[in-house]
């Protein structure tokens, strides 16, 4: 992979979190050394090749901190309108008819969305992937799911493709055709699933604008029936499946992942051992998400526990969208599954480093520092990495790498 | 006030908040004029007299919208060292006893704030003012504490002063030696009440380091009796008070604070309705703290309901602190504020403004965008004032003005 024209540079005097192994990986006196896009070295300086170091460019970080850069994987980032009038108005008391007389509710982001251009929606996407990356993302994922007809859905997905060309940023995209019902649907759950399957995914999948498919199995959106035929089409155009399971209520989404080999299954509030187990022995990755928990108020927290005993791993993410998680720090977000949930410093951070790229399928090439992999780097003003987690509001990047630069 | 040669500057074809009145004040084509440090006008730009519009520098503001610049009116930004090992330990399971063992606990926030010196202090507190200040504050009020001896709360209400010397921010300084007892003082209470009124709180006084007195009403604190001594001390140095009342249980602190005209009752979580109307009888302000409230996992709420019906000004504050509350965003704890308690968009904004300014004394200098104010603003790309409350993880401050500039 690597040619003698490639650019040799070199951070040292640094402490890492390698993420390499189960736990944060730490290496007191490291260096990261990267030849072009990829991490040619990570480790303790004392293990550097003479050659190498002789050869590159040095960056002294006089004992700031490398993380692997950070991913949030599993965001709504790209949609149409806001929903902040329609927060305003819960405040003052107003009934969810109240809401929906008044333009809110899911639809009102379906119709924003659909009345947007490909470049409005770009444009508005991209303050909000700004904010991610000033805090040292380098990877987001970024899901369909406000047009819910196939043009909508595409344009989705190409603004999201988009974003990765007007940013320094890694995206993955995921068609979530089966995120709701469309109104013009008039609630005909099976005759909406077979467009998704028949229409928009085969669409999708030969454009090349998915890396994967997801649903939100739950009594408002889909239920296990759905999801098996959204799967099975997925399956058949050769993408790998995530899922919204277990949000709300226990519909055994998790296991329902896990039997079609999920890459994630995620929110998972209500989700049982069972589901658990069965997440473990397909691999699928348990993406926990904070934000929604704490924007809607709810009281039923995702069994860490299980997970934990288990050994299902566990990502973190900010769940971006404008309903029930407007919120785009994944640094306030380690800090709520921390508080909230009492995972510990090394979980959250493995949850938005090594755990959130299996969450993608890119554990190859994302989400720890070691040779060969990507050279995404975060770089911190911190003493110790968990004040990463412990503050809310506070931002100590020094630098974020992509790719090398 | 004005004389001629001051430098007139005019913000035009904006939408304002001017938080007169009880609610928000909304001006859709609104205006403000500055004459020096002070406000000259603000309303409907077409009421704004041509004689001054001709003469100042003038910037179109395409519709942003100006609120009062934001007062984070409880804090306690001065302190030593932080407490994310303690945080880390905490997560994995340690007791209290393991974490005093290893020099957690607040007794840590006071050994290593008396280790620095008053230059460290001021170095230390300066990234966490200027996280502020990012998010558009132009006035924070900051506590002594963590000294519990002579010299190192004189040092922290000094760098606090310099806090304000540092930056273009004003600052306003709160004497809090009745926070905690000092392992010193082997447990005697009394002794180290007599230590506060007799010796720090004079000296503080005609040092001029304070602005207010405080004090911790609780169990683990210190109790009434001992809080009306020192009130009865701040009396008579001439010093308004504040108390940080009913947090973890109900002591009627807030009846207390108010029994001695304060301006400002913090926390109360546990106050009951007769708190709540001897706070309204005394014009003494409900300063909420949802930060400390989200991270000790506090589940009882303060009685919203009561200061609504009760007609008590609400204020809302970060209460940054190392150990409860390590947090320095305003407009996060705005929407923890709405989010954990449901104070609607106006309340929380008149939290960070019009009743701030109230909690600090200061109703008459800032708070609000009326002639003879200071002319401090926050200008932010918003649609709606709602947007300051409802995203999380997001700035959307255009500008900040201080005095003028
Ligand atoms: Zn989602
Ligand atoms: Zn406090």
């Amino acid at each position: 992979m690597s040619t003698n024209s490639q650019r040799l540079r070199l951070w040292r005097n640094a402490r890492l979190a390698t993420l390499v192994g189960d736990d944060l990986g730490i290496v007191e006196q490291g260096a990261v050394l990267s030849e072009g896009e990829r991490i040619a070295f990570a480790g303790p300086e004392s293990d550097l090749p003479a050659g190498m170091r002789d050869r590159a460019e040095t960056v002294d970080l006089e004992g700031r901190w490398i993380t692997p850069g950070l991913i949030d994987c599993h965001t709504h980032l790209v949609f149409g309108g806001d929903r902040a009038h329609e927060f305003e108005l819960r405040l003052k008391g107003a009934s969810y008819e109240e809401i929906a007389r008044a333009g809110g509710g899911i639809v009102s982001s379906v119709n924003a969305t659909r009345a947007a251009s490909e470049d409005e929606l770009l444009a508005s996407a991209l303050p909000r992937l700004d904010h991610l990356i000033a805090e040292g993302v380098t990877t987001v994922e970024v899901k369909s799911g406000y047009g819910l007809e196939t043009r909508t859905e595409l344009a989705m997905l190409r603004a999201a493709r988009r974003l990765g060309e007007a940013r320094r940023v890694n995206v993955s995209t995921t068609f979530l055709g089966a995120h709701a019902l469309p109104v013009e649907a008039k609630g005909d759950k099976d005759a909406y699933i077979d467009l998704v399957c028949r229409e928009m995914l085969p669409v999708v999948a030969a454009e090349g604008l998915a890396d994967a498919v997801d649903g939100f199995c739950e009594g408002i959106a889909f239920l296990p029936e759905h999801i098996s035929k959204v799967f099975e089409a997925a399956k058949k155009a050769g993408l790998p499946v995530k899922l919204h399971a277990d949000q709300l209520s226990n519909l055994h989404g998790a296991k329902l992942a896990a039997d079609y080999g999920a890459l994630s299954a995620d929110h998972l509030e209500y989700t049982d051992d069972e589901g658990a187990a069965a997440m473990q022995a397909a691999g699928t990755v348990a993406v926990i998400l904070p934000g929604a928990y704490y924007f809607i108020r709810e009281t039923k927290q995702p069994p860490i526990a299980a997970f934990r005993s288990h050994k299902v791993p566990m990502a973190v993410a900010t769940d971006c969208n404008p309903g029930t998680s407007p919120l785009t720090s994944l640094l306030m977000t380690m800090n709520m599954a921390a508080t909230l949930f009492r995972m510990t410093v090394d979980e959250c951070i493995a949850g938005v480093t090594r755990n959130a790229a299996k969450a993608l399928g890119k554990a190859q090439d994302i989400g720890t520092l070691e040779a060969g992999k990507r050279c995404d780097l975060a770089i911190w003003d911190i003493e110790r990495p968990a004040e990463l987690v412990y503050r809310l509001g506070f931002n100590p990047l020094h630098q974020r790498i992509w790719r090398g630069q």
